[in-house]
């Protein structure tokens, strides 16, 4: 196995390429996956400040460190979720990173500071984990965002993550969430543009991206996501991939080609239609956002934000 | 477990309506799921005369002897493709079927009155045998309903089948594809109207139908199809819809309510395009159809046929 541009002896291929590459030639040929989706989407301007959504994982810490290589301001926000030892072990994947990249790093702790431990949430409010967390998540990364000047939230959803969320998506042609699905979400009165620098790459090359450029990264999958049915999506689209390289890549680029568009006007008008929270000010369907209704479900208390305001 | 509906035992469950049956009430069950599938989507008008294609398999022997029970004009069409043991015994069940129940039924030999047996075909033209197949049943099915006076033609494409086809048509985004999968074909100038009656029911119930009907029916899987990629996505499907019953139904019927319209308008202006093909009449978009121009490869000489002329 040679590497595809030096004829070197390469250390991975990558086969929806029909590639291979040496350690170098791998790192640029990810530094150049990411170069290309940031252009060919119009995700970042130059001169743009990113703040790097960073879970200890190894998609958010791949995507920091190549933001930052290609020359990007790309600051670090970590959310601690409060799920015992797995965020314990990934917090401190992220400050070992930053310790050795001397990057910069926000961090919010959603169990102190809003009450909101990922796990007693849900408990309390008899919601899925996954759900309450990606809530917290969207909810917050936004505030942060605005609060400290970032023009743009970049998130680690690769390849994989992406065509497994349209997989489910299609299965039952949720119209909503497929006029949503894009690796650029354009920012909004009260929202901050939303870009997905890793759809090009494939957790497999986030991975050894990774190794080869000697990140440390939690590995576990979070224990809450257990039976989640995306990972079952995963395994699906990982069949399908293994018969017909290049499946994945066929099937969310294809949809972002030929499909989204049909699909994004209703989320335009729904888009259109939101108010500010009455509680804390981020956009809502409804008087109070969910992010500040999960609060004082899970609390009993009123919501502890401010309404935003930015720096 | 008891049937549903009389509380005697069951032979049979259908999970995903959460449901079980004793062998009158399944009958009916599935009468009825075809009823429902030819009121909701308009298939069938009282006095239309049907033309069922019928291969020997389970799917076309049920959906004929449905159509004649819920009162419909329903003969068969069988089209010999020429595939050695396999179609042999596949006629034998055709016409085992037809002299026990005195129904009428329609004949043609593609080998014989084409040149065109699919192995045959597919070597000559270096077509894969199901795309040459499905192009030369489309075009006779066509040209025997207009030929022989039918309002109609019926295939036995069941549930499974048409997710499977749907999930492949959704991985690779191909919106013609898209725009075209319906129950329903409307009639067309050269077209008669195709629809698929059997669209509510799995292949496990078209299979218990016939057990439970007595009629025997070709079980092997036609032997030129052996790993080809529509079975492949039929095994996804299955592992999902097991995890999860209901998941191939909400696929299907989600994109049919919320997913087909938005791919239709594309389909609409390619089929006004369609003219006469020169040789046989048939609509095409060229000026020789392909299934004369699959003759013309596959034997050398020109296309036997002469232009299609309604009785």
């Amino acid at each position: 196995m040679k590497c595809r541009v030096c004829k070197g002896p390469a250390v991975i291929d990558v086969r929806r390429h029909n590639a291979a590459f040496c350690r170098d030639h791998f790192v640029h040929h990810c530094e150049e996956q990411v170069r290309r989706a940031i252009h060919h989407f119009r995700m970042l301007e130059p001169g743009e400040r990113v703040l790097v959504a960073v879970s200890g994982g190894k998609d958010s810490l791949a995507l920091w460190d190549i933001l930052v290589r290609l020359g990007y301001e790309a600051d670090g926000l970590y959310l601690g979720l409060g799920i015992g030892d797995y965020s314990d072990v990934s917090a401190r994947y992220v400050h070992d990173y930053v310790a050795e990249r001397g990057v910069k790093l926000h961090q919010i702790d959603l169990a102190e500071e809003y009450g909101l431990g990922i796990p007693a949430a849900a408990a309390a409010t008899h919601r899925a984990p996954c759900g309450a967390c990606g809530l917290s998540k969207r909810h917050l990364f936004n505030r942060a965002a605005i609060e400290h000047g970032y023009d743009v939230v970049a998130t680690g959803h690769n390849l994989d993550d992406e065509a497994a969320v349209l997989l489910g998506n299609v299965l039952r042609w949720d119209v909503g969430y497929l006029g949503r699905q894009h690796p650029v979400l354009p920012s909004a009165p009260g929202f901050v543009r939303k870009v997905k620098p890793l759809v090009r790459l494939g957790e497999r090359e986030s991975a050894a991206y990774c190794v080869l450029r000697g990140i440390d990264y939690q590995v576990d999958e979070c224990p809450m996501a257990d039976g989640n049915r995306h990972l079952g999506y995963k395994e699906l689209l990982n069949a399908l991939e293994h018969r017909s390289p290049g499946t994945k890549a066929a099937f969310l680029f294809g949809f972002l080609e030929r499909g989204h568009q049909r699909f994004a006007d209703d989320v335009a008008a729904e888009r259109a239609a939101l108010t500010p929270c009455t509680s804390c000010g981020a956009p809502t369907p409804g008087d109070v956002c969910a992010f500040c209704r999960l609060q004082v479900r899970a609390t009993g208390v009123e919501p502890v934000d401010a309404p935003i305001r930015r720096s």
